[in-house]
């Protein structure tokens, strides 16, 4: 989240969904701009991407550093495997619209999805 | 995970935990400490560790890619909030130990917990 006063309520929404099929999920330039577009649709603000490319054939782990908190993705094109995970804080999050946009990329299909309330009262 | 042949299982546990009280919630370098403590103790290999500090008497949002997944955690001094996600492929890694060393760490309860199975067939 935006470091909010502290009387405000610290809570987010954090989907967690698993991806299959899909192109390009060895390719590091495709799975950063997934991640920015992402935060992009779900109004959150991008702090520092960074990434880590397992060599030719393998996938790639990645995080977006929110403002807001977080947004990560794990790919293995060995098996057609996409994880992903947007914790996003306050109140114009749309969680939903990220993943969207990750799984639109990739040409991926969402296996599950499940959101977790955070840091609620 | 460390990118196994095709053949093998592609799974991994999600470990999601809200934090409360405890103390050195602002400080850059302890965070950083506990995250790479908790790779140990999770018995995962970190790739890199990726902080940001939002200034005097706020959080940090951390995040250590590992070659099994992640592991994130962002802070709120504010209100005494620290949130923890712990993502580990592989038979051999433990998420709880992981968990209960940054609570330690930082002197934190763990508030709430909850365990996602992720990229189950």
């Amino acid at each position: 989240m935006a470091h909010l006063p502290a009387t405000a309520p610290v809570t987010g929404r954090h989907l967690i969904a698993d991806l299959t099929g899909g192109t390009g999920l060895g390719d590091l330039a495709l799975v950063e701009q997934a991640l920015r577009a992402a935060a992009a649709a779900a109004k959150a603000r991008v702090l520092g991407v960074h990434l880590h490319h397992f060599g030719e054939g393998h996938g790639v782990t990645g995080v977006a550093l929110l403002a807001e908190s977080h947004i990560s993705i794990h790919t293995w094109p060995e098996t057609g495997d996409t994880a992903v995970d947007l914790f996003i804080c306050g109140p114009a999050a749309d969680v939903e619209a990220g993943l969207a946009v990750i799984a639109g990329m990739l040409g991926a299909t969402i296996a599950r999805q499940q959101t977790v309330l955070r840091l609620e009262r």
